[in-house]
């Protein structure tokens, strides 16, 4: 069985990587070609041509048609060939695949599934960006060498942290906390509160605490593809209400998963944020910090996803740790099953 | 079933790369050492050491006889083991095959088939090499990423020219002229004639055309592994008889494919023309461009035998242009079939 | 059926390559990770942490165990875990194997089978390491591109060294003496005496040979992993005893093979010789000889490896030569057999 779920919405690249230039990506396993109209709408196909196959991004943009590299043929933006050069009759067999696209949130969204399911209110929504006093990283983007249930599980596996990121995020006065797992029909979150502990090296500095803190963290997993990790520095003492949460340094700190191969998983990531605003200093920083920590959750993942192939198991021994990471795996097996039943 | 036809010559190397160095070359699929006598004579052994398989391109010329550089046994050019060190007998499994070959226009020959039906007579004659008033450039090779068939369906396809050798030799004026395609007992050809048009760039330089030309492009592919182009470029409005042909520019433009493996081809390449003799600057200028215009070939059919590979299809729909490649590879494919039953 | 041997000691690494630090290396197939305790003791585990199966490798010491990179699970030198962060019960199933380890003669033996049956007392004796007058070139390490059979029959394959050591060990005059072999239980011998001869180049300046010598080489196997080749070279005409032996150059080389994977081996080699004592620069020449000697073997049996890979064959015509390599090769592969029925 495929661990692919096809009707969901993904984000196939940022809006700054599509343009009249021929982005090519492959996307659940399937070869994409993306590429902007002349107005700016995005346009996505099967980048492989009906004739001899070429790959689409190996050719030019004709207008906002798509013309082949190897014999010309011209595709329009539904993937119907429209010109065949040398003869008038178009076959009927000269079409590619095109994708719903939407562009949101920076991101051009692809809808691998049934086009007829392809409902662009079900994009998942992005807490508070654009809002007044909120901030965006965005942009992010690594290939990491796991697959995307490998990936979710990480990503709602907060007890790693101190492990893997001892030098970016990890904070060993966390370590020892548990974690509580409540579920829904298509979300799972683990959560924590961690009370007057000192704050982390990166929160001390952009929040300016003097003292102990109140940490929160609330690891989100949005089926098929959207982690959204929540995380709260305030100063210790206060009532956990939004209203005082909002007051300490308050983060959103989403993952967008997208299935390259049964193996491999495009990983774009997007921090909103309510501190540092038009700080470009911060900016980089947070950046650059980011793009660490995932880089650092991509060497273990390609680490167990190599060692998974050559045992051909997924793990030895269960552990507590494991409630959250697992009930995510479950719900994302049993989605994959549904739809491919 | 394979694509290899065995029974045929095939272009084993330029004469030039056949010397007193060991060789070493795949061709259809086998490993094949060659060298040369102290006569000259060349040789081609099955490039594998019939006792521990050490390749014998990794040993030594010992006279006219290869020694294998791990016990050094020494094999004749009949492939016979003749000495075996450390013992007199030699046993009759110390053998390894050897090839017929015959060295002519420049190239050495090999028959991979029945050595019983190497009959250098049914070696492909090239035109007018060696006549006087025609030039040759030869020497060409690229190694392909591509099967043989899928390499002779895009020599045998004048369509693709306005696509992929937009910088090279393509001329949009010709790309809408049907082609006609005739077929024999081993050979196709297909052909068009293009009257009053402007002569593309390289045309116009060699033959110093004032105004408009009729042109024609002859494609022939003969049986298994030749291919030959024939251009002529003469100032439009004369008959179209072989005495004016020759008195416009003839170019007579080789192939030579020799499978290395099922997915890749050895891709030697000779031009035979009646223009620019002794003039090195030509020269030069004719193996780079030709060289160019080949290598843009070569990264379409390495694309092409990529999908192909992942799909496990060939294409998706037919066209008109497909007609002469088509029955190109039904040709080839109909004789591998025949040779193997 | 599996080419390895399991119950025998195979040295895993030489003592100074095991520290404080990580050491990933494969052994018979099984990821190993080797490090040593405080008080220096040698520790080996699967390198594969029983929960997600990170490499251990990848995580760090604490104290004398063992802590995983992914969420901090520590195991001791058993392989026992006895930190599970965040829980206080350890779960049966987690546990890694360990394997019992050996330190002499400078390196690491490891028991890879039964660990009841790892008795030190069976690895192999290497001789006159330590006693005065003796000395000693250890600490040599090639992976090499065969399996360990291959290697095997080529260390009991004298009859190679003219043709493929021939600018380091090789001797034409040697080359068409006849080996005699003789098999006991668990090991194979094959030597010769070439008598009156001029003395190989590095022979002659080391043991100053002023005119012919007697020369033998013992070519000892002994099941599974260790070769010893004996060599002597006396002025001739002595008569071949032990004390008059001892008098002229005599050298033992050791090679200990541990298979890497069904397909490469390690390579460790030591030798321990009568002359040179002291000298630092016979000392750094023999190392550099040794090690260029063997490279050139790597390049042999790499090569024959991939021959055989590629045809499914062995060999093909069988020569006086091969009979003491084949009975090696018969011993290792019937012990094999033994252990896996």
């Amino acid at each position: 069985m495929s661990i692919y779920i096809k009707n969901a919405w993904y984000v196939a690249a940022w809006a700054n990587e599509v343009n009249r230039d021929l982005l090519k990506r492959r996307i659940l396993g399937e070869p994409i070609v993306l590429y902007r109209k002349n107005d700016g709408t995005p346009v996505a196909l099967i980048d492989r041509c009906a004739h001899k196959l070429l790959p689409l991004s190996m050719g030019h943009l004709a207008g906002d048609n798509l013309q082949c590299g190897y014999h010309g043929l011209e595709y329009d933006c539904s993937g119907a060939c429209v010109r065949v050069p040398g003869q008038d009759r178009i076959p009927a067999t000269a079409k590619v695949r095109s994708f719903p696209l939407v562009e949101r949130y920076n991101a051009i969204w692809i809808w691998m599934g049934d086009p007829a399911m392809a409902d662009p209110s079900k994009i998942h929504t992005v807490r508070k960006i654009g809002e007044p006093g909120w901030s965006v990283v965005d942009g992010g983007y690594q290939l990491h060498g796991g697959d995307f249930l490998n990936i979710a599980e990480n990503l709602q596996d907060p007890a790693h942290t101190t492990y893997v990121h001892v030098r970016t995020i990890g904070n060993p006065a966390t370590s020892e906390v548990p974690v509580k797992v409540e579920q829904g029909d298509d979300y799972v979150v683990a959560y924590r509160w961690s009370n007057n502990v000192p704050p982390p090296p990166i929160d001390k500095k952009n929040g300016n605490f003097k003292g102990l803190v109140d940490r929160c963290q609330y690891y989100n997993y949005f089926a098929p593809c959207v982690s959204r990790v929540d995380v709260v520095t305030m100063d210790a003492g206060q009532e956990h209400t939004e209203e005082n949460m909002d007051k300490g340094l308050r983060v959103y700190s989403y993952k967008f998963l997208t299935p390259e191969t049964e193996s491999t998983t495009h990983f774009f990531w997007m921090q909103v944020r309510n501190f540092g605003a038009g700080d470009a200093k911060v900016q980089a920083e947070l950046f650059a910090g980011l793009n660490q920590t995932f880089a650092e959750d991509n060497v273990i993942v390609t680490a167990v996803q190599r060692e998974q192939a050559a045992t051909g198991v997924r793990q030895q021994t269960w552990l507590s740790i494991d409630a959250g990471p697992s009930r995510v795996r479950k719900m994302l097996e049993d989605m994959a099953a549904a739809e491919q039943a």
